[in-house]
């Protein structure tokens, strides 16, 4: 690709693993799909030295746009403007007007605040307003500005560079303002036209891909041309695709031939996702839960969507046997004829949930998540699902998931999910 | 500190944001329980001069000790072995001791492999067995050996690098052996004994705990000699010092400030989290949850810990009003009267669900989580609690969270802990 960036996270509670960065991977998301090519991503600490090294590493990498993200708050210890300021050789100047901007803020937002005209918090927003020369500060989205520096040919080259706050939520906010900015318009003129896309598999393996697509190699002339990764998480295979707008037709080629090969695996390719899926797939309907296993992730995953009060009535997650019978009528004799880890006992609690929060739909787990409990014939891992659907047979059916409890769970979580898209489809 | 590291993450998935990288935190705190100064996490994608760019730059910085993650598999675009080898001008030599137990391993735990011996996977298998001459290959936790190349001084010096697999089990399940080498052992015999402390509070700001910090350097000579990190996650807020051994004192010291100043807040200064503190202020007892704005979240929480069945009995996720009047008892003119997100309904579902599940302890949350449905009374962001224990009046209480619809309901769960443990403090 022709344009290269790198990005810089700052910040010791990133680097000490205290919380993990989003800020990274969202960037280069963001930057991908502008068609830019990010080579690294570097965490560093609130010391200047260890950040002008990166600042330094990425200059003779060769990239043509730095993005840094974290280091702006008002306190002695947020370094990241004077620190690239110096790295470019730029004087720090106050910006009056932004002073009194991100004065406005804090009287706004924080009204209580003490001393915002004098003592230390005047002199953090007159920090926070200091601007390298020739460079654009970005509009707060919390209090802290952001700042475009242009790049610098000659001698001793430097990226163009944007440095935008640590808080995901104002990173966020601001990147529209930071890829309108001139100096960075100016990079991503220079970036290449993709477009992304994404196929979604349930229950394909990583290495039935890699062999699909090794043999496509042979099929498909100018394949390599096309970027393809695959990445496997709580069970399912998602391939990404970067395509040139000249490439469009190799990509179909290529879609074909995954359709040919792995059709019932594949769930999606225009990017949805199987939450997106289960929604339209409801068309309406009503769906309620009963959890033993999952114990209330796939409730919160089916409300972790706005709006979802239209459509998700509740659930009940059923730990204990007793829970079970008290919430959704599964007979204590089936319980012990089967055990709690049963098709049987699934399809009761699904039957149960859907009569009692009176849904068209109700999905079941129950399980062994581990890492006690197991046994010969239900081994840790081993987990029974039911799907009641409004005048059908209820659904049932078992599998056996891999890793630890939380793996278990998380993987259940998604099967619960790709099980009630799979019975709803069979209308 | 006297030992520095660097922390190489690779994969083309991790770069460009499909999957977040969990190694790099993990690593970063067990080097620094170690007593290692991390100074950078760099990470690059399945390209060789980009590792190999990142190899230089870590060892420009002076760094003892690398570690990296991923491109170990048997593929051709795992390539961190031969990078790191040609990096050091190591040959790659075969070990046909480790050759066998990387197939045996995959003897045992896929049977079913075509091509064991012959073809494509015994290939890949000879791959993963090519070991640097003069490095140690790391016994598998997964099908991949690890492998350790211990420094070189001298005009090109290479500092000490440990090789480790992508998968977080596999990395984490082999870090114990790479701890364990000579050449990485030679490491840390240099490394300060550090002894790492963790403070928690909830409900204490940021900027409270710096201005008492700032006045704690005045008052407690050394206290420079602390390295004190803090860091807000759902809502609480966790300090992390580290400690030399002849600096203990002074820790103790800045411990009664803290105490003094913010004793209400600080919740913890053991290291346990508020979900173990839930078990042990159980003690015994059993406990079940009504969610509505959660949708499960609690529920999940609770059950997330091995052997939580022997005390969480289940709960209901009553989110539309019918699933909160059937499954928790709440009459539905009570909802008409005080609003699903009203402490008379919190309590209620907590009351009812104490009864239907049978339990000692139960906990509530209704709330408005938005984007929708805020009022001017009750803005996004507003929460009802309920706790009724066995035995005693229900509490209830109302809180107003900052955020988005996540956040909100992240908060909300973390607050419904801390509520629950609260309120059987109070024996």
């Amino acid at each position: 690709m022709s344009v290269r960036a790198g990005i810089i996270v700052t910040g010791t509670e990133v680097l000490t693993g205290r919380i993990s960065d989003l800020n990274g991977p969202w960037l280069s998301d963001q930057l991908l799909k502008l068609g830019v090519d990010v080579a690294h991503i570097t965490i560093c600490g609130d010391r200047p030295a260890d950040l002008t090294a990166q600042l330094r590493f990425l200059t003779e990498q060769g990239v043509d746009l730095i993005v840094t993200s974290g280091g702006l708050g008002p306190t002695a210890d947020d370094l990241t403007v004077p620190t690239v300021a110096e790295y470019c050789d730029r004087e720090l100047l106050l910006d009056p007007e932004l002073e009194e901007h991100i004065a406005g803020v804090i009287r706004r937002f924080r009204p209580d605040t003490p001393d915002l005209d004098t003592g230390p918090t005047r002199i953090g927003i007159r920090k926070q307003a200091h601007v390298p020369a020739g460079a654009t500060a970005l509009p707060p989205t919390g209090t802290a500005p952001g700042v475009v520096i242009p790049a610098v040919a000659g001698d001793r080259p430097v990226p163009t560079i944007v440095i935008l706050p640590g808080p995901p939520g104002e990173l966020q906010a601001m990147w529209p303002s930071a890829v309108a900015s001139p100096a960075v318009a100016d990079v991503l003129a220079r970036a290449d036209d993709l477009q992304q896309h994404t196929v979604r598999a349930y229950g394909l393996h990583e290495a039935q891909l890699a062999e699909t697509l090794r043999r496509a190699e042979s099929e498909i002339a100018g394949l390599e041309r096309l970027e393809i990764t695959t990445c496997l998480r709580h069970g399912e295979l998602d391939m990404v695709t970067r395509v040139a707008s000249g490439d469009a037709d190799i990509y179909h080629r290529l879609l074909d031939v995954l359709t040919e090969h792995h059709g019932r695996q594949i769930f999606s390719t225009d990017g949805s996702t199987i939450d997106d899926q289960l929604i339209a797939a409801l068309d309406g309907r009503t769906i309620a839960t009963a959890e033993s296993c999952t114990g209330g992730l796939v409730a919160a995953r089916l409300t972790d969507r706005p709006g979802s009060s239209a459509y998700v009535m509740g659930g009940v997650v059923s730990y204990s046997n007793d829970a079970k019978s008290d919430l959704t009528d599964v007979p204590a004799e089936m319980i012990a004829e089967h055990g709690a880890v049963s098709e049987q006992v699934a399809a009761a609690m699904a039957e149960g949930a859907r009569r009692r929060l009176k849904v068209d739909v109700a999905v079941s787990t129950t399980g062994v998540a581990g890492p006690d409990g197991g046994t010969e014939a239900k081994p840790v891992g081993t987990v029974c699902f039911g799907v009641a659907i409004e005048g059908r047979p209820t659904y049932t059916v078992t599998r056996r998931f891999p890793g630890d409890r939380e793996r278990v769970r998380t993987l259940t979580t998604t099967a619960a999910l790709h099980l009630v898209v799979a019975q709803l489809g069979r209308d």
